[in-house]
């Protein structure tokens, strides 16, 4: 079972690495980190500019089973780069799950693999994928057909433990979320925009233009 | 505020990335990757042996803000390693926060900063938290003084959110879950050994040799 994770400059680091830490350990599992070129990348500020090592090139990793796309704050520049969209488009025909986290939907969309799928992205970017012709799901996870999608940042943990759930039977998840002891309990019921106090929700949506 | 998050082979990605993606938006935070030396460090297989850049070394970094030790399945080279647990030591001198998760809370045990101190771990090396005269507490974050211990992997995210707060006020750590859309929604309630099922809890065991 070959994964693989694109990882480029200016992704969200947890977008990749939350999906990463569950996804490695399904069984034969051979993880392939991937970038445009093989080299060092470094995630945004929001993610303390992290280093995090492309060990391959995409172009050497045609046809994975499992395509994961983390996002960004501002991805324009990867739905804009036609090596990558070629990348998925070519990898989605052969892939057993396409799948990406926050704004690796957007990236999805794309390269036009989104087309009449149902999916889903950070909450902020929502609209966006209507664009593109997908069928925007304000959702935690969605599957549609062999596409999974997560929402925004730390849904990639979730997204993953559901996909593997459904690859290697919930026994297999559960221990997952056990090694990791994926007991969440985040300080405060605000993480969804349906959920977040107006004043917090406000700021958020003024500093990201909506 | 300069932050200083350890990373070393063999380390638990989750465990470094969580935090890291809550703590770098801390207004004004100056965020450090530090290694024994500079140079990249290898996950463990159970993050797909993520590489990840030290931007600078140990010995470069030795008066942090807030020190952040992450884990790994096996982090007895790093608590033999006293390069590691005299920085831990100085830099505790000075620190505001002295932080770690999982099983970086052994590490922190093996500086000789948690004596008498209520700490956590992941919860399969919550016992061992007492060999070092540390008060091991099963909970999901634990705040004793100036030292914050998460419980594994995962709670990375939980502590950080919850220091945030402390430091920058509710409403920055509220901003910081929705800007991460920290809404968790885990596919079985079965996270801690408590709630797991005892096969699942079984092989967790048996594997990490309990």
């Amino acid at each position: 079972m070959q994964i693989a994770l694109f990882v480029f400059d200016r992704m969200t680091a947890l977008d990749a690495v939350g999906p990463l830490e569950i996804i490695a350990r399904l069984p034969g599992a051979e993880v392939k980190i991937v970038g445009i070129e093989a080299g060092l990348v470094r995630a945004d500020k929001g993610s303390g500019e992290l280093g995090v090592m492309a060990d391959h090139a995409i172009a050497d990793v045609p046809a994975p089973d499992i395509l994961m796309i983390p996002g960004g704050k501002d991805v324009s520049h990867i739905m804009a780069d036609d090596r990558v969209l070629d990348w998925i488009r070519a990898a989605h025909e052969t892939s057993t799950w396409t799948t990406s986290i926050c704004t690796g939907g957007l990236i999805l969309a794309a390269a036009g693999v989104l087309d009449c799928v149902r999916a889903t992205t950070h909450w902020s970017a929502l609209h966006r994928l209507a664009d593109f012709g997908a069928i925007a799901a304000s959702e935690r996870v969605v599957i549609d057909g062999k596409i999974a999608t997560g929402a925004g940042v730390s849904a990639g943990i979730d997204l993953a433990l559901t996909l593997m759930a459904v690859i290697a039977g919930e026994e297999q998840a559960q221990f997952t979320q056990l090694m990791t002891e994926y007991d969440p309990r985040p300080p405060f019921d605000g993480g969804s925009p349906a959920k977040a106090p107006p004043a917090v929700l406000a700021r958020a949506k003024s500093l990201l233009g909506l």
